[in-house]
């Protein structure tokens, strides 16, 4: 089945390497799956976009004729189709669920609002202390070990170490335990593939707005 | 396999019928599997709490050898035990998948930080314009569908009412198309049993202070 990823056709400088395209991007590529890249646009985001993906975001991932949105869901719809992103045994499959589950509920949850926030310069804002908890507590589980789940590198990871990557975040958790699971995830090679690829994507669309 | 659902010993009135063993509770009943309720210590989370839930939190789900925790990776571990939480065919399953991580990751996300700020009295916190945008663009695909996923009842509902019927989220929406929606769910009859079984459970709990 053709794998297609949808992103924006351009962003602003600020989100570049860090439009939730790329979770899909790596995730294909830690899985070696082929797949192409399609755009929607940014500056309209009509009926069609909202069709496949009702918040008016992106990334979703067309799979033959399934369409699905949330990076969340696509990379756990990835995971069914490669060992290399989930293991295959009850115990390994469950806890990576449960850590792909906990970045998005109990960290994500936390950080995206917290971050949302700060924009307004205030990064001690009322979320702040249970920002700090919730560091803490990831802190004192990635203090025994290198990934999340299954003693080895899952979609957990790539979940996690990405939005951890966050300057603001990883300012924040100012935690070398964390800084070192970070980088760890993005020195693969297929993470650096995927921001390459995906900063490429909005250079080019820049060119073509300067061509036209 | 023996499914044991893991929650406190006791909690305070205020979250009784919220604590989120209900969606275990509800999703088991849902499925007509059999399972046990047991619980941790509300007052002291130790280090046997922290193994298995590293957050402090509850619940956790046992499957065996198997400890899981966070409910969404919970209910999504016993859906592929029953196909009356998510259907089995593949467009099915995605688009079911699609609305668990949505009410984890685009709903709750907001949600459930806006609830925390507005603890301080002020519903129209600094996440309030967000939490509204949300629920409005909800409001929108539940204007024309009975049920988020697959054209009929799945996990994703049960996840998606769960926090929806929390009350002070509920009036914010004052959504005659989100109430009704809630009450579907919520008149389900698995859903009630869950509900008076969580209630007796803290009820005995004070019983048991009482006698001791």
């Amino acid at each position: 089945m053709a794998l297609t990823v949808w992103t924006y056709d351009w962003v602003p400088e600020g989100p570049r390497g860090f439009v939730r395209d790329l979770r899909l991007r790596w995730a294909l590529q830690e899985a070696g799956l082929s797949y192409s890249v399609r755009s929607t646009p940014f500056d309209d985001r009509g009926s069609e976009h909202l069709k496949r993906q009702p918040f008016g975001q992106v990334p979703f991932l067309t799979d033959g004729d399934i369409s699905i949105f949330e990076s969340g869901a696509c990379l756990l719809h990835l995971a069914k189709k490669s060992d290399k992103l989930m293991p295959r045994d009850a115990a390994g499959e469950a806890e990576t669920l449960q850590w792909v589950i906990a970045a998005l509920n109990s960290i994500e949850m936390v950080s995206v609002p917290w971050w949302f926030l700060s924009l307004s310069g205030d990064r001690e804002n009322g979320l702040a202390g249970w920002m700090r908890m919730r560091l803490g507590q990831l802190e004192n589980v990635l203090r025994t070990r290198e990934w999340l789940a299954a003693s080895r590198f899952t979609v957990a990871d790539l979940l996690m170490a990405d939005f951890l990557r966050v300057p603001k975040v990883r300012d924040f958790a100012a935690s070398p335990v964390i800084n070192a699971y970070i980088d760890r995830a993005c020195d693969r090679e297929a993470f650096r593939k995927a921001f390459a690829d995906q900063l490429a994507h909005f250079q080019a669309a820049d060119e073509s707005k300067r061509g036209s």
